[in-house]
């Protein structure tokens, strides 16, 4: 996979550099199973008592890891966290639980602590029964090993297909204390988040009940994971977890409190950095494009006509040929089957209006727009005319690299 | 653009050879509005009385031609059909309804018609007004020297990126009368019907009432156009058009005859032979996909799976890489928010069985399925396990062309 070895044009200069987060450590293998020379195991020991909360993809054919951790929520508390890439365990009929189960066992041994404390996610190609032997013998030796420090390391360990390791950071007051939130994400294809997606995993040093982390967590992926789209395919494995230590040693605080607020402000920030850095890495992307609906009925119409517009091959691959092709927008508006006003439908692109009033605007120059088109960032604001609703999705460009991507990805 | 050289390799070895239809001629010009040095424009005349049925775009942005044949239809007869080529008339304010009434006024002057019984398409660009003065200009010539047996010319001046002309024939015994069925399509890209699909039209010598010939047509488009898709991308202009003159001196049926069921299984065949012709021209279509969906909770439920399954980019991809990569089907089917039996999900790929209750079949050798995913038609079948709906889709792979043509369609 020639492929691999390139690098989005769209990532950051340099990651971001994570602090430690109390309570919280990592450790990665290289187990060979499908990427030769590289970790493809993460493991992340949080301390006892910490509080874990999780949203999870909406697919009907979801994976035996996804069921796992919905089924351990309802007990709360995490100790570990196990993740392989190259292998999703989805589509593996029993042998997928089957496989889920031995992990937790012997992470559980080797952490020393029940197996439903143990989260486990698996990303990679569907309907391959996974061979968990190489896993379960790395685990002792990475238990033993694990530092604070290794963010970086833990990111790149569960890429798949993706070009760059994906780290987002934020402080908050919180009950008194200063806490610190640091996260980490995977995606690059199959990404169409319906609740959350691809692989996500934020920890915190701050104290909260599993109750409130869940309600924040829920909250925080609809501006952030569910507002991105590489190609409209939803994967089995979407999962996001946030582990919260409380090594902090702040109160507890309710809901509505106001420091509650402070640290769903931080989470939200971290939910989207990640989030946009997903849509960096799509597959073969060439530019971001961030999407603003204005004027829908709601903000959830406003949503789906962002990602009527993103998902569109029509409108990605224009954008990738640099053509300020407007008119595929104003199409992607009208399959939405949203509430829209044609006759007052007004598009904007990187803050030229091109069209207003449902038609194109007569002081428009197409050259206007080059610079604009030749960039990598790609701003598309688009008012619908009927109400109040808004939202902002982001997408990538549809490229050849792609489709390189894409037509050889198991070979 | 390089691309219009190229014919789709799933063209038919040579368009169908239609025979006259009583009461309708063609005639084609070539305006030189967009293309150069060939027909663009197209307009079919049919006997006075001829009645007319349609089914069009459910776009919120639908085009100022669609809105106006909408509008017609309660007259419910039909004398002239004008469709140009290079320009859909879409998205052009007042302009745009103005310049479907200078069309239809001049196309009824010609004729010696109300401007009501002259249907209008366009197709090409969305979000250029329109300039007519080349298409009145042009129309009186084409009256007079329109024929009967021009299909093939009358079908190539309405394709835009289509490769080749679409072209369907059936007949029927009706009201004691055998009765013929021709029709033509175009539509390659933004091909993902939602009611009915890009342009095609329809013509019998049938005697039909209006409502009679509406319900059929409502019909026939469910399983045949509504059972394409190319990109999921839905077009501004869909527009079928069914019209019967009634040259054929039947009795004229009601709905419920029996006769009618043979005129309505020869409508049907044409509709699904045009929608057919669209998949097989898909933009950079290197290999026809046929998806039948069985055990659906229903046959809507079948259909939307077997949408899912069409429209994902990474099924589509893997196959034009011919790799019989499952999973994606898995991943599609557990995307479409359709009932499925994750744990009795069974697919065949070319008739051999991959994978059932859930998991990979454990019979199943990768090679085995070589020969058929290196070929031109690829059968997937999937059964979801739940009840006893069922549908039959068809789409195309994506492949580099694809990307080629629609980053550079406008220039």
């Amino acid at each position: 996979m020639g492929a691999r070895a390139h690098i989005s044009p769209l990532a950051p200069a340099s990651p971001a550099e994570l602090p430690l987060v109390a309570g919280v450590t990592f450790a990665t293998a290289a187990t060979g199973m499908r990427y030769k020379g590289r970790p493809d195991l993460m493991l992340a020991l949080v301390e006892a008592g910490s509080t874990v909360a999780g949203v999870f993809t909406r697919s009907k054919t979801r994976s035996a890891p996804v069921d796992w951790c919905r089924a351990s929520l309802s007990r709360g508390t995490a100790r570990a966290i196990v993740v392989n890439a190259g292998n999703a365990n989805a589509f593996t009929g029993r042998a997928g639980m089957r496989a889920v189960k031995a992990t937790a066992t012997a992470a559980a041994r080797a952490v020393g602590c029940a197996a439903e404390e143990v989260y486990i996610a698996s990303t990679g190609v569907i309907g391959e029964v996974l061979d968990v032997r190489p896993i379960t013998a790395a685990l002792p030796g990475m238990v033993s090993t694990a530092r604070g420090d290794a963010w970086a390391e833990a990111a790149k360990a569960i890429m798949t297909t993706d070009t760059f390791p994906k780290l987002a950071t934020a402080t908050a007051r919180l009950g008194g204390r200063q806490v610190t939130l640091c996260g980490f994400a995977k995606g690059s294809g199959m990404i169409a988040p319906d609740m959350a997606t691809m692989l996500a995993f934020v920890f915190t040093d701050a104290a909260l009940p599993q109750d409130i982390l869940q309600a924040l967590l829920a909250r925080a992926v609809n501006p952030s994971f569910n507002c991105i789209t590489v190609d409209g395919d939803t994967s089995t494995s979407d999962t996001l977890l946030c582990v919260a230590t409380g090594a902090a040693g702040n109160r507890t605080d309710r809901l509505t409190d106001r420091g509650v607020a402070g640290f769903a402000k931080a989470l939200d920030s971290v939910c989207l950095e990640l989030a946009q850095l997903v849509a960096r890495d799509g597959e073969g992307a060439e530019k971001l494009i961030a999407i603003t609906v204005t004027g829908a009925e709601d903000d959830g119409a406003a949503r789906r006509i962002g990602l009527a517009i993103a998902n569109s091959p029509l409108v990605k691959t224009a954008i990738a040929g640099e053509d300020a092709n407007w008119g595929r927008i104003v199409m992607a508006v009208g399959k939405s089957g949203e509430a829209a006003e044609r006759d007052r439908l007004a598009i904007r692109i990187g803050g030229i209006s091109v069209a207003r009033r449902g038609a194109a605007d007569p002081g428009y120059r197409e050259d206007a727009l080059k610079p604009h088109m030749q960039g990598r960032d790609i701003d598309i604001s688009v008012d619908v005319g009927v109400g109040r609703g808004r939202a902002m999705v982001w997408t990538c460009d549809l490229t050849h690299r792609y489709i390189d991507i894409n037509g050889s990805y198991r070979s």
